[in-house]
């Protein structure tokens, strides 16, 4: 089976001149991938022409429309009906693409996906989850920002959720999960995290209790669920730390001339650490809980970043995440406590 | 004037064996301070035989019972009355210390203070605050987890506090405040952040809107303000980050006999690097709202470490910060929105 991804060309801080070459690039590693290219058809053909490529699997579609990075979500879905990103989504409805991956705009992202797609049975509210890089592997983290209230239910879906991205994504097939929480014991955090646990605990899945902060790095579990607003604060805090400790890195290695030369000696050291901690390959961030693979890749993203939201899109086509959500998730009326 | 800290010296991973070196220390470099040990008088005064120290200002005063770290706070309030931490506290209501200072439990800490202390007027919750390290300085941010559950209200009064504290370190005397939130535009968070926003913008502080986890390291704000919930992650995911990292770093320099030597001669470095983020020189979290003066240390603190603490309490003395708070702090009832 082919695998269609629909990307969003407008999307990010680069444009076309990201996305087609990353598209480019990864319609040649991967076989039965093909991609849809959607934004405005001029700049997307300019862009394709400036490389060498295989036409059969990259079509462009033309969309009039761009959304841009600060537009309101409500506002966007309302009055960009033929927006690249508006577009891109409409092809996993029309079952024309199987995936869709953009740069662009989260809110309207989000909202565009959810009013296109709908939910998936027995899922309340979506969820934004990525993988973190730990001691010893990786860990999936939800939710990271789509909701900011919310309840033991929705911690619940999200338990589900996550675990069958895990599965998806080549990890284990049962994986562990934590409750992110601000103490070990039982009695710690909020009434919303008890009643979760509590749910957890009741749940088929391989649910190993509270977990801390400091668990995120140390990969204690492979999944970590938490309510978007805290999940959104450790995230952005990591980035903060660990845009903080290589500046101060950086700046110890150019405090003298002996200090540079040190550092050139030392720069493959150095250069390996970097690659072990690069963002760059932990970019794709899945929005779960969709009748449809949505994937949001950073801004920022360059071609080799871009790639890696390309293969989350492409894993969780190929694993079936969706009919693995729905077989795990039963629906409200069903479920017993 | 003479500030006068009580120590619990009974507190933390390593009781006497730091606590009483860390005193002996204090007074010998702060000459207007003196200390009083509080715990087993006879570890205290076998420990103190092993230093040359001044008598004059350290004074040893026994106490029967150890709270463990274990212990649940409830538990240590009611049936430990004769423990170090709960004698040390006494003596700030007593009158015959300005501070208390203590390695030991925090929960225990946080009940038995509020409990012999009280709160401030105009302060409902007490709240933990620590400084951070940033790009260029220090943040205050609090609470880092004395409250899971926070009103509005709530969050207003720690912006108080921790501008007093920041005034109180030798800080600004007019602190810029950030709130933390997942996106700087006012419609983002939750209805408590929301409700936040709108008391501080028409409070007489210096209030800079909402922040998000990047700006914490970036150093954005002065201080910080968030639920206990969402500052005990950032806290610890922090602290996880900085350990995953600082593991890697040392792998890949541990990696052959040439990334040895490369190790070895980048050590100069690597160590003044290591200096600027060493997490002890931010060690001392201070219990504010209380009526008296009471920091508590990580259990883990080497003399070193507890110095800081130690100091910590010490300006809040020297800089009358519970005058400032209460200042500051308009009653409820006084207050317009």
């Amino acid at each position: 089976m082919t695998v269609t991804i629909a990307l969003d060309c407008m999307g990010g801080d680069h444009g076309v001149k990201v996305t087609v070459p990353t598209a480019i690039h990864f319609v040649k590693n991967v076989p039965d991938a093909h991609v849809i290219l959607v934004g405005l058809s001029d700049e997307i053909n300019a862009a394709l022409s400036r490389h060498p490529h295989n036409k059969d699997r990259l079509t462009v579609i033309h969309a009039e429309e761009v959304i841009g990075m600060d537009e309101g979500p409500a506002q966007a879905l309302r009055t960009k009906k033929n927006s690249s990103m508006r577009i891109a989504v409409n092809l996993i409805k029309e079952d024309q693409a199987n995936a869709c991956v953009s740069a662009g705009n989260t809110g309207a992202l989000m909202a565009i996906s959810r009013f296109v797609l709908k939910m998936l049975p027995g899922i309340e509210r979506p969820a934004i989850a990525s993988f973190l890089p730990t001691h010893h592997g990786q860990v999936c983290m939800l939710d990271l920002g789509a909701n900011v209230d919310c309840s033991a239910e929705h911690l619940f879906q999200f338990a589900v959720m996550g675990s069958c991205l895990v599965t998806s994504s080549g990890g284990s097939n049962f994986p562990s999960i934590g409750l992110l929480n601000i103490g070990s014991e039982d009695i710690k955090g909020n009434e919303v995290v008890k009643e979760a646990s509590e749910l957890l605990k009741h749940s088929s899945l391989n649910f190993k209790g509270n977990v801390e902060g400091t668990d995120i790095y140390r990969g204690t579990t492979d999944v970590i669920v938490c309510d978007g607003f805290v999940g959104n604060v450790a995230l952005k805090t990591s980035e903060g730390l660990a845009q903080m400790l290589g500046k101060y890195l950086k700046e110890e290695f150019h405090r003298n001339l002996l200090t540079k030369i040190l550092g050139v000696l030392a720069s493959p050291v150095i250069n390996r650490f970097k690659k072990r901690v690069d963002h760059r390959r932990y970019n794709g961030a899945s929005l779960l809980g969709l009748r449809g693979i949505v994937v949001k890749s950073h801004g920022a993203a360059d071609v080799y970043s871009l790639g890696f939201a390309m293969q989350r899109a492409y894993e969780e086509v190929k694993h079936s995440m969706l009919d693995a959500i729905t077989d795990n998730i039963k629906v409200p009326e069903q479920r017993e406590l």
